[in-house]
């Protein structure tokens, strides 16, 4: 058996408006629809309040943890962005204003509208690389294995293709999907010895509530796709055998 | 000045199906929009895939670090719902049937139906407290500050109401939130100030794009009605001063 490599990342969302549930986080899913396409396994998501020693801790502890660590949110022009600076406080560097950032939005604004709140976005950790962000000016940047994003998701989005060359993954996560009119119980007994006979397939079981029906979501995930066909079969035997009827969803 | 109690939580996503992109989280904003009305203040989010280690030594870490922690997911009958067991070696307590969830759950089920995959469901930490489940039978459970409920988010949000006694909160956080048409630089001075004059007021700028246009939404959050109004009166002279239009979002 060849071992495959494994590459993971943690997700760091900073922002007080998720805890308090004000906003509805997307930027997960986007981060981790992403970064499995690359394989790249997501371990670990934390949302952390917008407080300095928290975004330090938690940071020092995700990048030693993970082979990449994304934060999004806290990078915008106002008192509560304080990403840039206690990432600059985590990796013990100066926080100063990063020459090329403040090019790149010296020319996207109009003269005269490079102001001092505007400018606040230009400083980052010295020797920061930066996120090019083709929606609206201002960059991100990376230190070491750490990326930070914004928190506006469709800005987010727009930076991710950019991207793609800093990261480099291990095979992609493949994966597979069989729904099926029945409920969980019913498959219980039959989707465990599934799993006890392929360890190293991942096999999720999800109920769903869709079109006034109930179902079940059976989810294969693995580098391997002939591991994941031979759980296919498997499975594909006790449907029969059960007289489970297959849906689209 | 009276010292409010604090109380806070840590909430806790278990599940695969998160990591990986393919399910988009709602039970934290649920969960997070309800402690917050009962006056619980969200400290921290984790997001963690089905291993047992992980949650075990997650588990230990927010229990102790928090007045409450919710975890949502892992509790139906298949085998990737391993909260249960979890829970119960975090706690060092005997992982065994739970009497009472027995006899729900035999209630609940036609005669015969109440087989073994769902029997799992009423595998608990010994003493565990029932969380009554009116949507869909199976109970979640407590033992002492930690509450287990389900990953389907319209299953936990129908037990919440169950909850309401079990928890004791702090004065309720208060939020107001003002919305402008402009964009988070041309505020940014003047917003900095507000927040150095008010130190615990929780001042959170976030920009917004609606129907075409740009704006941002100021949110003020406080125990204390007073001090946001005050907030309110500073903020109101400088948008004044500014000419900045309020809208209604």
């Amino acid at each position: 058996m060849t071992k495959k490599t494994k590459v993971n990342a943690a997700i760091l969302i900073i922002g007080n408006e998720i805890l308090s549930g004000r906003t509805q986080d997307t930027n997960t899913s986007t981060l981790a629809t992403w970064l499995n396409s690359i394989g790249v396994k997501v371990n670990e998501v934390r949302v952390i309040p917008d407080v300095e020693k928290t975004i330090v801790d938690t940071l020092n502890v995700l990048r030693k943890e993970n082979n990449y660590v994304f934060t999004t949110g806290g990078i915008g022009p106002t008192h509560d962005d304080i990403t840039a600076s206690s990432v600059s406080k985590a990796f013990g560097l100066k926080y100063e204003i990063h020459k090329e950032a403040f090019k790149i939005l010296e020319a996207y604004y109009q003269p005269g509208e490079f102001n001092e709140g505007r400018q606040r976005m230009v400083w980052m950790p010295e020797e920061a690389d930066l996120i090019l962000n083709p929606t609206s000016g201002a960059p991100g940047f990376s230190i070491e294995n750490v990326f930070c994003l914004p928190g506006v998701p469709s800005i987010m989005k727009s930076m991710l293709g950019g991207l793609k060359n800093k990261i480099v993954g291990g095979e992609p996560i493949l994966s597979h999907t069989i729904s099926l009119r029945t409920v969980e119980s019913e498959i219980a007994n039959s989707l465990t010895k599934v799993q006890d006979k392929n360890q190293d397939v991942e096999i999720g079981s999800y109920p769903f509530f869709h079109a006034g029906k109930l179902g079940v979501s059976i989810v294969l995930r693995s580098e391997d796709q002939s591991k994941i066909d031979l759980c296919k079969s498997q499975i594909s035997e006790f449907i029969k055998e059960k007289k489970i009827e297959i849906v689209d969803r």
